[in-house]
């Protein structure tokens, strides 16, 4: 504590007269990437983080290695939250030793292919979505510089995922990075008057800011089914996962939800909606990437709120844009183990998909058969985790392959995590959960067996489900906690 | 880096089977706050901290104070970011032992009487509201426990100023804590089902919640005036700090204001609103705590957003409540000086007061005439450093005593900081803006120099100016930046 001298007061007060007021307005804004990369002192072996709101749109990630390349920098890690087909040019700057490092929650198209094919010289850590905001917190993952691409930003920082001309509504995982990265640089092609308005990243977490052209194609954010299935035999298990979650006791007052943004998630979220108009049941949340879908459901009263880490689909990002009750979380909100108790944790049900299921329930959305990178757990194995009522709905065979395995090739949700699976022959109930077995069976439902499940799949399959790679490993399956569930290794040859 | 061995994906296998789904959901909620203190691990000498968006109607405490009065700890280190009379249960907590230290931003009432008695042991420290928040961010203030009061919250921590029987709006300083803090304790009286709407304040920044019969008196809130002085002296005044904003070249499009919630500061921000309505001007935002009357402007056109600190009054609440252009911001984006620019140096022009203004131009707002401890900074050494045009607008004299004098009694704010100053009888320019005084002399505003004026006031007075007390230090008045502008020392007798 401080003891004050007698001479102190005169001393200080003469002092107050050296402050002078900024003479300058302070900016944080740069005249270009090279620039703020040279203001972040990034260094050969550096590691950088990106986000993935803008999906197949993003032009960020891209735009910012190729300034890295340009600088001459080596070795960086490349710290994404997803890869997309649109970053296929980071297949270039890997071979080429800019980047030899890569994490990420999900990485699909030319860049999975490159990793099966043992292109990235370190093995790749996969996490969960909850997994990468746990590593960040803990100082696991370490970021020297955090890009995050904003839909609108003003030179002091401030960021709005809701504002200018690729708005792509929430900002849920830079919100995470942002928090521990060394430096973080706003990439904008919206730079506006400060402040921007209105705010999802606070310039008080945000170093530098640099205006581009375009940060991408904002129609790239709807990638992917963002509407209801409708062919027959989706439908059916959708109809399926809806019922299971009926007989369930979960189905009351207060229930929350999550589904993927995939035609049999958005099936069976329709019908989970009917049976609650029916039943006059009232929900908390429905959380996750958040679709028009589930919009349409916050809009027709069945949720209370809706708790989004990124928006699926346009419409989403509209909602957001204007609707109070549609609520940004962050990812570590959203899926971290290390809080206390994540939104994933509140989650009543819960309907994902699947690569393959195994006869323990163990889960591969990391590799399609054979082994080629196609994806990552993102938040799969944390709402799981988290909720009371875990559902895997899948046909049986896709593409002449059974996706009922005796042995996932890649295990990126273990089975202990899943309690029911859904298929388009019947309905498997993890053996650990006999009272909800018992349930479905008494709505009559079509319960049976796993291992009868995987015969008939194996019996539909056209295809002998390829043996595991071989080689060297080239990615590694990070859990939620930074266990390691499984390995990826490099394919033999290519498919 | 990972480098797997042949075994490990095996074993990765094996391990996953450990993997459970959590039995019982996570709570945050404890059953009272002895138990959050025991959660807490708090220990004699522990420091911890309150904000003050309930203003004088905080319950929160004195009831965190009369708890760990309860547990016997001692010598505690509050560090409140204001101390209100309604927190003269302090004086006791003090006179046993239970606190030593105080550091805050702003004390009034019989707390302050207290700290000028000598009754804390040790120097309290007086920080500016962005001095607090650096210091916070820096670790020069460690803060073992926070406790938010919190007008509503979920049992997983999620905290919203805008829902709950004692909505008290944004939550700018708690925001600035509760990412720091060891320890983050959410105190509320409206437990609300998972999850709150809409949230001010995220659960992973929350560790335990306890929920009380009442945190505090909402009609608390609005502490002082309001609304514009109506008396002719306080409007002239306004009307002649609106016109030397006029005069200043700063109301164009884009204009960004800041006031306190005096009535002066009120009458210049009507009139300020009136001469914008006639040049057509609309301003960028106006920031600091809001009141009903900035959002009147907010309204009107005259801005296109408000940055808020804190809600001054209720209709500010219900402001921030339902219109997305009133937003929050922290502590640190209002006023912090270390992040590369806070929202105060991107304000054109700030109306303060002033308890004691002198020839330099230096400002007292921590002490009364004498130097009993009245107040403090709050954010006006912040706000005049920021502004591109600091206004103090005061009276010569109040209750008898010359409010301008030659020397203040506790330097708040340095006078290098300060542009103008205007009284009732005149405008004093500080000379180091011959540019501003060409420009209100050119507009015939009435132009004196601060030594007539000073003259004046002396004149005017009907008492002399006390002498500075001479005891030992009791407060220290830290700058933003961590300097010390001045000491505040006992009195010798009490006044």
């Amino acid at each position: 504590m401080l003891h004050q001298t007698e001479t102190t007061d005169r001393a200080a007060r003469q002092g107050a007269g050296s402050i002078r007021k900024g003479a300058a307005r302070r900016t944080k804004l740069l005249p270009s990437l090279d620039a703020a990369i040279a203001a972040c002192e990034l260094r050969d072996g550096a590691t950088v983080s990106f986000h993935h709101h803008l999906r197949n749109g993003d032009a960020v990630l891209n735009m910012v290695l190729d300034a890295l390349a340009a600088r001459g920098l080596k070795n960086l890690h490349v710290a994404a939250t997803s890869i997309f087909p649109v970053h296929a040019p980071l297949v270039d700057h890997i071979r080429a030793g800019v980047v030899s490092t890569l994490s990420a929650s999900f990485i699909s198209g030319p860049v999975g292919e490159a990793v099966s094919r043992g292109l990235v010289p370190e093995p790749v850590v996969m996490r969960t979505h909850g997994g990468r905001a746990r590593a960040l917190d803990m100082g696991e993952l370490v970021v020297d510089a955090a890009f995050v691409a904003a839909p609108a930003a003003d030179d002091l920082g401030n960021i709005s995922g809701r504002a200018g001309k690729t708005a792509c509504g929430t900002l849920g995982y830079p919100q995470t990075d942002v928090e521990v990265a060394r430096h973080v640089v706003a990439v904008t092609d919206s730079l506006v008057p400060f402040p921007v308005q209105p705010i999802d990243i606070s310039q008080g977490k945000v170093d530098f800011v640099v205006a581009v052209e375009s940060i991408g194609d904002p129609s790239g954010i709807a990638s992917g089914t963002t509407r209801p299935a409708t062919e027959p035999v989706s439908l059916g298990i959708g109809e399926q996962a809806a019922a299971v979650i009926a007989a369930s006791g979960l189905l009351v007052d207060g229930f929350s939800f999550q589904t993927g943004a995939g035609g049999i998630s958005l099936a069976t979220a329709a019908a989970v909606g009917r049976e609650m108009t029916r039943r006059g049941v009232t929900g908390s949340f429905a959380s996750g990437g958040i679709t028009g879908f589930h919009v349409e459901m916050l809009k027709a009263g069945l949720f209370r709120t809706l708790m989004d880490v990124q928006c699926f689909d346009l419409d989403a990002v509209r909602s957001y844009q204007s609707d109070p009750r549609h609520q940004a979380m962050s990812a570590a909100t959203y899926a971290a183990p290390h809080l206390g108790g994540a939104v994933v944790d509140r989650v009543d049900a819960v309907v994902l998909g699947a690569a393959e299921i195994d006869l323990a329930f163990n889960v591969n959305v990391t590799t399609k058969a054979g082994g080629i990178l196609i994806g990552g757990s993102g938040g799969h194995a944390d709402t799981a985790a988290g909720a009371q009522l875990s559902i895997i709905t899948t046909r049986l065979t896709a593409a002449g392959f059974a996706k009922l395995v005796p042995e996932v090739t890649t295990l990126t949700t273990p089975g202990t995590t899943i309690d029911v699976l859904v298929t388009d022959q019947g309905i498997a109930v993890n053996p650990a959960r006999a009272d909800l077995a018992e349930r479905l069976r008494a709505a009559d439902l079509n319960v049976r067996s796993i291992e009868d499940l995987a015969a008939e799949a194996t019996k539909a399959a056209s295809q002998p489900t390829p043996p595991r790679a071989t080689g060297r490993v080239v990615a590694t399956c990070e859990y939620r906690d930074g266990s390691i569930t499984d390995t990826v290794r490099q394919m033999e040859d290519a498919p």
